[in-house]
């Protein structure tokens, strides 16, 4: 019997377990827990009925049948590729023309998190430099780490990226040097993932201008995050800095259909500049050339009939709902603590809203304030898990409303604040005066 | 406007279009081809109504539903894990305990491609060395091109690798001190693509031996793909080299739906070795975290209901006809031709027959052969596609029987027939004497 030691490249040395399969693990162990955690979507909302005609449809017909159960293209499904492209300019109240698009400038993907993943295999070696949020969706951190990548963070306001920030960050690496390797500035821009916040038009141009102005040594791409832009509860939409680029030369927008329709049918999808496109799919060909063919089939029969939009358009109502009872929630049972500096944004769509207490109160796994949590049965997701680097913030948390049902909510609430009540008292009593 | 370069990473400037789109193209342009080229299936006998009968199962009922349309894990649907593993143990007629193996050794991917991505991205940093059999599917060589890996060979004959080639192979990079970097072997052993060919039962175990025996530096890992072994047609079963892996050590077993169902789910899957679960999952989590959740939740009820097996059944006798009639079109179109040395493999499964003309007649897509081979109307994959390294042989080529429809076998080697004595005429005309 062998005993040779096994050694693994050094991507996947790099390469470290998401520190989200802790919550998912806790939810698993102790069934009463109220999750607030989970980045899951609504579970009642799903279009099974919807999806279970589309795929009789497809299925039902010999010719259809045989087309979405043999070997798609690496590029994807054309017909749905075009309703895509159409789809994508419609939100934006444009042609795929104002915007240089062409069918052949959309892929899809294994979800939205594979075209995360492709863009930073075909952009990053090691060393190489990234621009996000912070805090930032922490998924993609995870890949980003594999690849080697140095990540630079922006701070955020309720306005999303401060791209005044970003200019003087520019500004810094020119100086230093670093601008050579930045290649990708990532921005979830609708409905942030963690924090809901959404980019103002303002900044999404100065966004653009800036990545072309710095664009001295090599393209520096924006890589467009709007995996929540269809889910929009009230305020008015704002265009994707994806419609702002007329010559279709440095944005990259990840769309999905796993947060507007269902996570299930892993089918996301990209636009990008079209000298990426070639490039991107010789890599996806290595991967799998070609995502899951009979889902992208089934879309682009809901998608055809018009029941895609009409369940958008319910699931909008049904997160509205859990949106406003959240918010009710926390100013019922944290209203007070206000005073004492506890905030909590109000977003105008996604699942999320970002909860921050003040710098003394810390949320990580390791804090009073998780172990009470836990102790209570409610989770969340600390916040310090969205950031990179050493010294992070570890006094926010992220709260989804996506898969803990309405009438729960309320209740999820107020144990978070009984949890907060108990470890600030615990704190109080040791280290009094509080 | 900017017109700043693109700056692509180093792996994807080491990645080129895969070879096989050229004869797609060729196919789309001219729709009188007969395609012997595709690796596609056959269309004709995709179960269409177990699938939707299936489906309509999944999503008939709210929370089997629900399951299946939410996000699912990086490992993949536990139930299927558990059916799948029970599946491969029988395929050797052992127990999974027989193999040291638990559900947890098994990995769901998106196809059996997304798991050998992910292996190469586990094991492989530049320099490192792989293993394959000369010749070899040529879609994994261009994933080992990208990661920037080395490809030393080994000659196959009737029997498969020939053991002893790597025997001395591998006693050859001990002595030049490459034993270091090598670490996989990468076998096609159940009527190979491209060959048709198997490996017999002596060197499956020699293989296994081999791996064991010059893992001095670190562990060396045999990756099985076993995509077409249940698509058996005659001869009796040869257990995996899996199966001889009795501590669950050395051997990484891909599979896939693809080949004995339908390509269009896209879904494969592994058993591995423990020890690289996690790593590889970690790895995954960064790609999708999880492949298709809805097609997984599908094909647990194809193999819960007994329909999975009855369509493999019904698909060996549809396959075992198709390849039939290509032998006997070959019999009867290159008889003949045997008497000046051309050659087939007479494959007791899978998909392909692999035909070897004289080294004097040239197969390459710019051969005299193929130009008249697209004249007459016949499209094949060029043997040098399989082979890598610089003076590789161009005298031979892979029929594929997947997709071309019965009917027209005999025809469309009829076709490469008279291309063959057309090129073989100019050939003479052009250097006599002949």
């Amino acid at each position: 019997m062998s005993s040779a030691p096994v050694r693994l490249s050094a991507a996947s040395l790099r390469t470290t377990e998401q520190p989200i399969n802790y919550f998912i693990q806790q939810a698993l162990e102790n069934p009463r827990l109220i999750s607030l955690a989970a980045g899951l979507v609504d579970p009642l909302s799903l279009p099974a009925d919807e999806l279970a005609e589309a795929t009789a449809h497809v299925l039902g017909r010999s010719d259809r049948a045989r087309a979405a159960l043999q070997y798609g293209t690496t590029h994807g499904y054309p017909p749905l590729r075009d309703k895509l492209l159409a789809h994508v300019a419609a939100l934006d109240g444009v042609t795929p023309a104002d915007l240089s698009l062409m069918a052949d400038d959309v892929v899809l993907t294994t979800g939205s998190q594979q075209l995360l993943y492709l863009v930073s295999e075909l952009l990053f070696d090691p060393g190489d430099i990234i621009i996000t949020e912070a805090p930032s969706y922490f998924v993609y951190q995870s890949a980003l780490n594999t690849f080697g990548v140095q990540t630079r963070t922006v701070p955020m306001d309720e306005d999303g990226m401060d791209t005044a920030a970003l200019a003087a960050l520019l500004a810094r690496m020119e100086r230093d040097g670093e601008l050579s390797r930045l290649k990708l500035i990532y921005v979830c821009d609708y409905f942030q993932n963690p924090t809901g916040r959404t980019l103002s038009l303002p900044r999404r141009r100065h966004l653009l201008e800036l990545a072309e102005r710095y664009s001295k040594h090599q393209r520096i791409f924006i890589l467009e995050d709007a995996a929540y832009r269809e889910l929009r509860y009230d305020g008015v939409d704002v265009p994707s800095v994806k419609s702002l680029d007329r010559d279709n030369r440095h944005v990259l927008l990840a769309m999905t259909f796993s947060k507007p329709c269902a996570p299930g049918l892993k089918t996301g999808y990209g636009v990008l500049p079209r000298e990426l496109i070639a490039p991107l799919l010789h890599l996806k060909g290595n991967h799998d050339f070609g995502s899951c063919n009979l889902t992208q089939h089934v879309l682009d029969r809901l998608l055809e009939t018009g029941a895609y939009a009409r369940h958008v358009e319910q699931l909008r109502h049904v997160y509205r709902e859990k949106r406003d009872e959240l918010l009710t929630a926390l100013d019922a049972e944290f209203g007070l603590a206000r005073q004492v500096g506890v905030r909590w944004t109000h977003p105008e769509g996604g699942l999320y809203v970002w909860l921050m207490f003040p710098p003394e109160m810390r949320t990580g796994p390791d804090s009073p304030l998780m172990r009470a949590a836990l102790r209570e049965g409610v989770l969340y997701v600390p916040g310090r898990f969205c950031y990179v680097g050493g010294n992070v913030p570890d006094h926010e948390a992220r709260l989804s409303f996506g898969v803990v049902p309405r009438e729960q909510i309320r209740e999820a609430v107020r144990r978070l604040a009984r949890a907060g009540h108990e470890s600030s008292l615990r704190r109080c009593k040791a280290s009094a005066p509080c």
